[in-house]
């Protein structure tokens, strides 16, 4: 393809070769901010371990204090985790579950966006959508989770009924922050690609352990 | 570019539209994977609710299950914890660090993998960058996580030491984990792009726990 100025001289060509390095350099710019780490143009191996280092940590330190919040949720709820234990065993579970199907969402919404096939008018569609592919994993999750829950882990009917029902919950909360963070990251001017697993998981972790506690609460009546 | 039989007899054309198509199509696959989706070659408004459901489904599930690993962890430590109720606050935070680090190592090594910017003769030089690149985040993490514990949480010197310490080795292992797996995969023909951030999570979740707890035991002198 030539490049030509105004007056169509030809000032050079772009070959097929410097599109295919142009996709191939955005595609992994877009991977390497859904994984929270700072673009870079540098083939890994030609980066110093401190450039690479450079590239992790910010993102590291930032999300490491956001989990913060996280552990204070568990915190102030110590008192009642001390008289159901076995409520502590499907936090991670309940973590990564939710981390999982957020990180579905948003990874999908965000590579729509980018390649223009969802529009700010699909907005009210996306959500739609989203919260039924949510109602029905959840609904299959905590089946399978049920079934688990009794037959293997022998808990009480009213553990098994909270853990399940937080499920349902946590993914559809998961997948909704999913889908908006990207889009309102666009919205108001930001790269949406930063909106993916990483980011949401700790939003996410967040809402579903308060989402656990509140079931808990009303569910095996104990005291948050 | 055009496509010819084997006397050289015109039989189509590539044009760079269709290079275009096909990069972003195989970039989008790869994320999918990445995300824990089962990959797709249909745009997101076009594929039916039921569709997305079972995209995302399979995965959800099967790292719902290995969760469980993990909570049998925690499990066999409620003693443990009982008696000393501030570690459980931490679980997130080293769950969540844990998982990002090995999401970074990971999508940076598949996406290596994926561009022939990596190859296997280059294993050894991955594996010493990335212990070196995990010793300094691990060390700066914890130096701030230290800091953070003394200060805010205002908890035990043997409390803050185990919870850093467990980081840096957590840390340590999810990048290890994180770059390890993909190559693993690729050497017995699978795609290293599934070995991705929520497959690196669940078992970097088990790992970091299983070292927590264990540092627990050697500084803190719990039973497990």
């Amino acid at each position: 393809m030539p490049v030509v100025d105004n007056e169509n001289r030809l000032v050079g060509i772009i070959t097929v070769d410097d599109i295919v390095d142009i996709l191939q350099e955005e595609a992994t710019e877009d991977m390497e901010k859904m994984a929270a780490i700072v673009p870079t143009d540098k083939p890994y191996m030609k980066t110093s371990v401190f450039e690479t280092y450079k590239k992790r940590i910010p993102w590291l330190l930032l999300l490491m204090v956001s989990a913060t919040f996280t552990g204070a949720i568990i915190s102030s709820f110590e008192e009642a985790l001390s008289v159901y234990a076995a409520l502590i065993a499907y936090i991670p579970m309940l973590m990564d579950t939710g981390g999982n199907a957020g990180g579905q969402a948003s990874v999908t919404i965000i590579r729509g966006l980018s390649l223009g096939e969802i529009t700010y008018r699909d907005i009210p569609r996306v959500i739609w959508k989203e919260i039924r592919v949510a109602v029905f994993c959840g609904a299959s999750l905590a089946a399978a989770n049920f079934a688990k829950l009794m037959l293997f882990d022998r808990v009480g009917l009213l553990v098994a009924a909270t853990v399940c029902l937080t499920l349902v919950f946590a993914v559809l909360v998961a997948m909704l922050v999913g889908c908006l963070l990207p889009i309102g990251a666009k919205r108001i001017g930001f790269d949406p690609a930063v909106m993916a697993s990483p980011f949401i998981t700790t939003i996410v972790d967040a809402l579903s352990l308060l989402l656990y506690f509140r079931v808990a609460t009303l569910v095996l009546g104990i005291g948050g």
